[in-house]
């Protein structure tokens, strides 16, 4: 493995986030791949939380996916335990043993039905967990549960990343205020022989499953499903949200539509927004945050579609790396997308300044205007492809040397 | 511009085409955007040819392409003409226009309908065409003409290819030999700055416009539709493929899928694959030429979308650029291919090598057993998804420092 340089991008420091009544957490070193750090993380809930979940869309999920994908339906969770080093990836038969015999004995630990623990893996593909070291680690572990434990959860649920991940808002539901804080992992889709985005979001407020359910799918769609670093999907990857409704007691909650939820939904949004796009700002090799915005489209869905492919293109992506206002890479990209564009009425503009309008590059446009923005950490693409009102903004980072190293610079 | 090194793939010398009856070919330096290169090419056909052709998908497509679209369609031509340095792409009516002048030029030079005359351009986006230039150079294009000008041709539609791009086969029809010869150029689905691929095949055998444009469809599907260098669409490809009648005569053809046709469909497809796998050995950075063949899929449709995907994979590619056979990643592209794949019985074979077998790494596999393979210049990656018997086979490169220097490390 190389040594990977930390992200210009990383914070000073690991932000300060709240106790979360009715959570306690704790990480340990089980020894299953690393050496000498923490690698094995338990979020214990109260009885009485509700849990809801997205997961990776790939075919060839992980052994833990599937498990979470079969249990998280009752809506119900006591812990979730979480691995680093070993993502359970095409382990067969033995991988889904291994998932079972974690979760048994956390349950034994917790005191709850198997069921009831949601497990998430992250690591190398294809080699059967030592998952003799896991189960030997859980006592240990579970007494360590503090109401504290955040930065040390942060930290042992990373693989590749170059700094941790953490945010936290606050919300009212019903003039009562609660708390959502959330973790996350990921340095790229995918890091080197590594897998997988990682996330664990949880709350004091007290929510049905199904609520929670359509609020976390609604917040991933506007967060983590608008990042990409390369494209590429890990087999793993996992978003959970837990609601502990330790919190100050607030009127009951049954629509996920509930203007009562206003407050909390945009809470929820921001706290995910800021995991995802710490996770982009951690992208392998990233030198700059890039935001792609396109509007105009016939739908939303198709300009996500748009701005993903603008967001994917490696000659886009190597454009900015290079502080290349290349425009006609941007138009290559949009006609690549498939989706209904009109040529003629398309818009282009880098940092605010407009460069090409109506099918033509604008008389105005001269590239010095818009060098300094190149130069710049963060860089603002915005498309109108002038066809509708469909909208949608993407985050993603450059493709750069960096990449190149970290991920091809070396033999497993 | 930085200098672009040679490929390690660039043959020792351009191999000899033969001469094709009806076919002349000259180039020249017309100066429109390169300075002491010859940058305008024609191709002129015999009264009585036809011709077919496929062009990119874009929706962005250049001027050239909307022209050539409109008339492909009567199955007519009696010239090519292709300029090198400006794609007139996104160049709005002028570019129409410029378009429509160059053909004007060309049909008073040769002596034909302007409709008969097919465009193609390579090069910026978004900057209007000197259309003069062009326009004062054909006449002394046209004197130029002849039927060995198969180099000029093959150097003279070049942007950053590092190395000239020709082919040629030989067919029976009737028991008469047919000729079949073209030229390619192509670094990158587009090059920096630069857009396209472009092809342009020629035979003197007598085929109707129809029979040709199955034909090259068909050979389309199995050659440039499978290749790949960094998933990008230029907004310019097009490939041609137009038939003098002026070869020994056989019989009339009427139908693609004629009997006596086997031998022509065969050397087009080598002439196609040859040109195809020439443009992706000089895919910018390339230094493995990577062979991807997926079996056992749904259908063909989703063999070429699982094998596209792994060909397209930034991690698939820079493990292969390290000389690390990346299994991991493999099953990471093929689950995210979307398509039906069987976990328990798919198959991984590197350089012929078992790697992974019914949802688990082979037992027998060391990674000391594709360690040569990888460190050699071709690479072949099969994948057996374990559903059906749809198959494909695609090319790639793999992802190194030169391909993010080549488009990254300048500033336009």
């Amino acid at each position: 493995m190389p040594d990977i340089p930390v992200s210009p991008f990383a914070p000073a420091r690991f932000p300060k986030l709240p106790a979360v009544a009715g959570l306690r957490l704790a990480a340990i070193a089980a020894g299953e791949r690393y050496r000498r750090r923490a690698d094995l993380t338990l979020a214990e809930l109260a009885p009485g939380s509700t849990i809801a979940g997205v997961f990776t869309r790939s075919t060839m999920p992980g052994a833990p996916v599937l498990w979470c994908r079969k249990h998280i339906g009752r809506g119900k969770a006591r812990a979730i335990v979480i691995n680093a080093g070993n993502a359970n990836v095409f382990t067969g038969r033995q991988g889904m043993e291994d998932v079972a015999a974690t979760a048994v004995a956390v349950a034994a630990a917790v005191g709850c039905k198997q069921e009831e623990v949601m497990v998430a893996s992250t690591g190398v593909i294809g080699q059967t967990l030592s998952v003799d070291r896991l189960l030997r680690a859980v006592p240990r572990l579970h007494r360590r549960l503090n109401a504290r434990g955040w930065r040390a959860a942060a930290r042992a649920i990373c693989t590749t990343d170059t700094y941790l991940k953490g945010a936290s808002a606050q919300a009212e539901i019903d003039g009562k205020v609660v708390l959502i804080a959330g973790i996350a992992k990921g340095s790229g889709m995918i890091a080197p022989d590594m897998a997988t985005m990682l996330s664990f979001l949880f709350t004091d407020a007290k929510l049905p499953a199904d609520v929670l359910q359509s609020l976390l799918h609604w917040g991933n769609g506007q967060s983590f499903n608008c990042i990409t670093v390369d494209g590429d999907t890990s087999t793993s990857d996992t978003v959970l949200l837990a609601a502990t409704g330790q919190g100050p007691k607030h009127g009951m909650i049954t629509d996920a539509k509930d203007n009562r939820l206003a407050s909390f939904r945009a809470a929820l949004l921001s706290v995910m927004q800021d995991l995802a796009k710490q996770v982009v700002r951690d992208g392998e090799g990233a030198s700059k945050f890039v935001t792609i915005t396109v509007s105009g489209a016939a739908s939303a869905r198709a300009a996500r579609r748009i701005a993903m492919t603008i967001a994917n293109s490696p000659l886009v992506k190597t454009a900015i790396a290079g502080e290349d206002a290349n425009w006609g890479r941007i138009i290559m990209a949009v006609g690549r997308a498939g989706e209904k564009a009109d040529r003629d009425r398309l818009t282009i503009r880098i940092g605010g300044v407009v460069i090409a309008e109506a099918g033509h590059p604008h008389p105005d446009y001269r590239e010095a205007q818009v060098v300094p923005h190149m130069k710049g950490r963060e860089i603002d693409i915005a498309v109108d492809v002038g066809v509708g009102r469909g909208k949608a903004t993407v985050w993603t980072c450059d493709l750069t040397h960096g990449y190149i190293s970290i991920n091809g610079d070396y033999r497993s």
